[in-house]
Parts: structure tokens; C-alpha cells; sequence
């Protein structure tokens, strides 16, 4: 029989979240009943923006017509949505519309982008992190180098392929610095290293001083490139769209002594393996930047901060809480136990669900992540049922 | 720098219909006009049904309220939707729920479910054929074997790992007897081999005894997967639909003499790689079944097909035809010279796009594909401008 890429066995056997949502499931079916609070997976809870709905309506509109009908998108997605991008998201910033690759989603993007590359490569990623990361790596049979921290990693006396930046991090919330982030570029630069920026959160950035996109760091685009998604940022989670930045200057070198354009490799790629987004999603998104609508996203976005101050100010009365300056729309508290044993120990006398810190790295472990998505009922609940926990 | 996976350097730099694309851009700004007629990508034309727009419509509605709002779909997409495939296109086969894998494209998961695979694997692939299995074997290192004739191939002397069966074919519209593929599964079961069955086109079959479905063949859930995609069947190629099946039956052999079940691997790259189709699109298709509307599909696909046979008629005169069955919307020619010269020939003479056949292979050189997927009036000035060629 056919035989099976060993990579995948090193994999473990449950994508983190699929192992939280059977746990809910066996909850739900053990107690008959569901009482529980999700404060576990990242998703979004809101409806879609009214600037949103009216895309997909005006979409739909033209899809219904032979005269306005438009079949296959181009792989990378529409000029359209790109023009929008490029005034919208990358002000003064210079990106080029053949530089932008609209998709269906960053966590394809950025596990299937490692594909142009050869396999046992060597890449650094923090620690705790995104677990895609980490398990798209495993596939690939590449070696991972943990970064517990950012300010104190460089310089790393191992040759690294590839460094992974989640700014603000996925779990724990905290942003890079800029001027940490020009060490990084100029580290890329010196040692041949590529960065991967994934800025899925970048809409939830409150402190002014911040970079919301990589290509604010001078001489980026030699190495860097970016992820962006619209899930979080406009609550596209069930429409599907994301956008992937790969600068023309990002060149890679053969054996040969010649080069080659790590864009045209990705487009190549994505020629090959993909056909496009969606029309319905690109124009929704469309419609809020041409009608200057983004101030319903602002809010949804505030309200979803407002929920995960609410529960960052909890923990901080029990001295639990990590941060205290929110970026994201995650609370990354100590546990002071092994955190799945925290897991039930909330699901079974609280009714809460969270997500295990272990779940994102070792270094996760002890620690635990909690979600600003739900509605503001439901947080405040959770907030009164954790109250009841006697502080120690 | 981070090395290049060699396997990139060996396809062809422009993926075929991007390299038709641009001769047509190249024509367009040279004449300053766009006289061309496209026959060449496969592509539709018509609008999306009426209950694919209501199944849209109903959908934005749902996503516009918080009470019916739901956020990231299943990796392998909605039960909802998988229930109505069963009902409607796995009519007595016996597929579960937890077998099918709604994506975002066929493309996209026939080429990503390799990377299961060991690299260096062997595959057959029929020839002429979709140059997307080319390639995307060519990036695993994949040994490509090429099947000139599906009725003569068997048995093979060679151990080949999967085999690649599209019916009907792309391009040239053939389509496989039973009783053939009856012996392709008896041969994959005794020599452990896998067969992948491209059915994108399954719907435009018009001949009463050809099979649908690769289940309809005793034994196949233990060696087939079957790709199927709304892009024509329902015009879906905007929104972007399709879906998988991988039965729980088929096992892969691990060294130490264990198995694991390929369903539970494909599950597993889907939710580190991906995180599921379209809620929008689901709708779409969704509302089609359980509203009955099929119908509606049926006559845009038979809009399709009256196109298809009009040229193959025309090319039947010329004795260039190479079909009397039309079961696809494609028509296979010999054009009785090298294939991009015939490109090159239609394009600056008579304004015609079409796709030369050596793209899909090197059987496919002196041969050229039409589709039928252009309007009525189109595909007949079309025909009127190939009138006047004189015949040879």
C-alpha cells in the first residue's frame, strides 16, 4: 500500500481545538445538558457588519446576472479588493497589487507556504504559540528552534530558515516593539533568514506606539512577509478571506549561485493548488472599504476588547493575570496547576470552557487562555461564576 | 537564504490556462480590441440559479443576527450539507457523513492530499489529462507513469501507488466503462494501490450506462476517493465549492506492520491546514437540494452541452472530431498540426481562444480543446468564423 509521509505520525493525534470541542461534546452528552460558557476557541460571535451583508447581497446581485456574472477569480483574488488593500491597510507603505494573494484563509497560507521550501529546514517559533505553527513544521519534517523571548532570543548562534512573529500574539497578547522588530529585519538581512509576520490581530493594537504591519520596519520587504486575516478583524470567520503579503524583493538563492523570486514561486503555488476566494466574501469586505464603513468593525472590535479587559481585570484581583495592557482579544492568566487539569477542573464545577496554555508550547504550561468572543452576557457570567472560586 | 524546494524548479514556469491568459491579454492590447471569442479555459458563463441566489440571500440573513450567527464551519464543512449530498448524490452507496470533506475546491484537495503521501511515490496518470495532477506530482518528486489507454494499461509492470481516473475526461471527454473501472479496482485491491476518481464532470454525462460515482463499483471503499465540485455542476466557479469523499475503509500500511486509516489522516492535514468552506456557498447549494431545484442546475448544464455538440457537429465535417458521445463540455479535435501553432492560427485568424491539447500532455500534441461553456450566440459566431476555414 501506498506509504505514509512519516511527518504525519509525529503529529499529535488531535488538532488542539478539535480535542477542546470533543471534550465540550462529552460534557454536553454526560450532563444532558449544555450550560457551559465557551470561552475556549477564537472565533467571533457577532453578526456580520451591515456594510458586510449589503456586499454579499450586492455580489449576489451580480452573480444572478449573465451581464455582471464573473466565473473564476484570479488565484491571487481580485484587483478590485487588492486597490482596496493597498489604500486601505498599507498607507504609504508602497505594496504592489501583484504582491497581495487574497485566500480563504492565513492558516492555509501560512502552513502551505512552507511547501516551497525543502524539507528538515531549521525555524524559530515562540514559545507559547499558534499551534499551526508548530504543526505545520512537524510536516514538514523541519527542526524548531523555541523563542521563550523575543527581546533576549537574538543573537541565535543556530543557522534558522525562517522566524515566526505573531504580533500581538496568539496566546499570550503581547506585542513586539518596533525597535525589536528592526533587530529582527536586520538579523534576517545579515544571516539569510526570512521572517513570517502573522498580524491576524492587529486590529485589536491599542498602545499608539505599535506597528500594525511589518512593512513599517525599514528594508522589511527584503525578507519579510505577512499574514493578515479578516475572521477576527471583521468577523469573517464562517466567509472565509485572508490576505498573504510576499514582496518581489524577497529573493531566494539556488545552488546555483542564481536566484529566485519567492513571489513568483508563491503564485506558481497558488496557480497550481488554489483556485481563488470567493467573490461573496472579497465584495463584503469591498463594500465596507468603499462605503467607508470601517467604523462597524472598530466597534465590534471594541466590544469584543471590552469583554476581555472585563475578564483581565478579574484575574488581576487574583493576581493571575499577565498583562496589563490589552491588544488582543485574549486573556493569558497563570494557573498555578497543570493547565488541562485547570481544563476540567472549570468545566466540571464551572461550567467555563478555556483552552490549556500547554495546548500552545511548553512553555504554555501552567498558564491558560481565555477569549474576549463571547457576548457580554456570557462573560459576565463567566465572571461571576469564576468570583465563586475561593481566591487563595 | 532558506533553500528552495527542488521539485519547484521542475514545473513548467506558467501554469497552463495563466500562460493562455496572457497570449490573450497580449492580443487584446496589440489589436486595442477584444474580438476574441474565449473558448479556451473551462469556465461558466451562465449566472448562478435562482436558488442558489435564495440559498445566498438566506444565508447572509442568518449571518446578519446574532441569535443565528454562526462562526468558523467544521474543517470538513457543515453537516447540514453533507446530509442533502448523501440524500441526493450517494442515493444507496452507503457513504457517512464523517467521509465527506466539503472544501473549497477539487483543485485544492487533490493536489494537497500528496503531501500524505511518502515523496518519490509512483502515480498514474491518464494522458491526455488536467495538468494539475501533473504538476502537483512533479512538487512531491512523484514517478509519473502515463496511461495512453485505460482498456489496454492493465496489468502494469511496474508497482504503482495511486492511480488517477478522471470520467468523464478532461480534456478529451471520454468516459470509462464499468466494467473497466471494475477491473481498476480489483487491480488497486490486489496490488495496494490507491485510485483517486475525478468526477468534476459527472453531471454532463448523457450516456445511460456510464457510472456517476466510483461507489457504484463493488469493493471501491476500500482503494477510491472520489473528488467532485459545484464549479460546474451548479456554476459555482465564483463561490468556490466541492468536496471529497474518503471512505473509512481504506487503511495505509505503517513499516511496523500497523495500519492507519487515510479518513483519519486527511481529517487531520484539513484542521491544521485549512478551516472550512464557505458558510455562504454551503447555503448556496444547500437550498438547490432541499428546495428540489435541481432542475434548474440540469438545464444550465444542458445549455452547456448543446453548445458542446454544435462544435463538435461543425468539427464532425472536417473529420477533425474525435467523438460521437458528448458527455462533458469539452470537444477533443485533431487539428493536424502542432498544437500552439494551431493556438497561434485560431487566435491571429478567426479571433478564437482555445487550448492547445499538448498542455495536457504529450499524447495531446495535434490536438486542441474547446469548451462548451461559452454563450449560445458566441459558440456560433464561433462556428461561423471556423466555416470559413477551407477545408483541407
Amino acid at each position: 500500500m501506498t506509504q505514509v509521509n512519516p511527518n504525519y505520525l509525529q503529529i499529535e493525534n488531535n488538532y488542539l481545538f478539535s480535542k477542546i470541542s470533543k471534550e465540550k461534546e462529552k460534557y454536553i452528552n454526560k450532563h444532558k445538558k449544555n450550560d457551559l460558557i465557551d470561552l475556549s476557541i477564537g472565533d467571533v460571535t457577532l453578526p456580520l457588519s451591515k456594510s458586510c451583508i449589503a456586499g454579499i447581497n450586492k455580489a449576489s446581485l451580480l452573480l444572478s446576472d449573465s451581464k455582471t456574472f464573473t466565473g473564476y477569480p484570479p488565484s491571487s483574488g481580485h484587483d478590485f479588493l487588492k486597490e482596496q488593500i493597498i489604500k486601505n491597510d498599507y498607507i504609504n507603505l508602497n505594496i504592489q497589487k501583484d504582491e497581495i494573494f487574497i485566500g480563504d484563509s492565513s492558516k492555509s497560507d501560512i502552513s502551505n507556504i512552507l511547501d516551497i521550501f525543502k524539507e528538515n529546514i531549521t525555524v524559530a517559533l515562540q514559545d507559547p504559540v499558534y499551534p499551526v505553527y508548530v504543526d505545520s513544521n512537524i510536516l514538514r519534517g523541519n527542526k524548531i528552534i523555541y523563542i521563550d523571548n523575543l527581546d533576549t532570543f537574538l543573537p541565535c548562534n543556530e543557522k534558522i530558515d525562517i522566524i515566526y512573529i505573531c504580533s500581538p500574539n496568539n496566546p499570550t497578547g503581547n506585542v513586539i516593539k518596533k525597535d525589536t522588530l528592526k533587530k529582527y529585519i536586520d538579523y534576517a538581512i545579515e544571516n539569510n533568514c526570512l521572517i513570517f509576520f502573522d498580524s491576524a490581530y492587529e486590529a485589536f493594537i491599542q498602545d499608539e506606539n505599535t506597528v500594525h504591519s511589518i512593512y513599517e520596519v525599514e528594508n522589511s520587504k527584503k525578507v519579510a512577509i505577512e499574514f493578515r486575516s479578516y475572521s477576527k478583524t471583521a468577523g469573517f470567520t464562517p466567509i472565509r478571506l485572508s490576505y498573504t503579503i510576499v514582496p518581489k524583493e524577497i529573493n531566494l538563492n539556488l545552488s546555483n549561485s542564481l536566484t529566485v523570486s519567492l513571489n513568483f514561486l508563491f503564485k506558481r503555488m497558488k496557480d497550481t493548488k488554489y483556485n481563488g476566494p470567493s467573490f461573496l466574501s472579497e465584495y463584503a469586505i469591498y463594500n465596507t472599504y468603499i462605503t467607508n464603513s470601517k467604523k462597524e468593525l472598530k466597534d465590534n472590535i471594541n466590544y469584543y476588547l471590552e469583554n476581555t479587559k472585563l475578564l483581565n481585570d478579574f484575574f488581576k484581583t487574583r493576581n493571575m493575570s499577565t498583562t496589563s495592557n490589552i491588544n488582543s482579544p485574549y486573556v493569558w492568566i497563570k494557573c498555578n496547576m497543570p493547565s488541562w487539569d485547570y481544563f476540567y477542573y472549570l468545566l466540571e464545577n464551572y461550567m467555563i470552557l478555556g483552552t490549556p496554555g500547554i495546548g500552545f508550547g511548553k512553555s504554555g504550561e501552567g498558564y491558560f487562555r481565555f477569549t474576549g468572543f463571547s457576548s457580554r452576557e456570557n462573560t459576565l457570567e463567566a465572571i461571576k461564576r469564576l468570583e465563586k472560586i475561593k481566591p487563595t
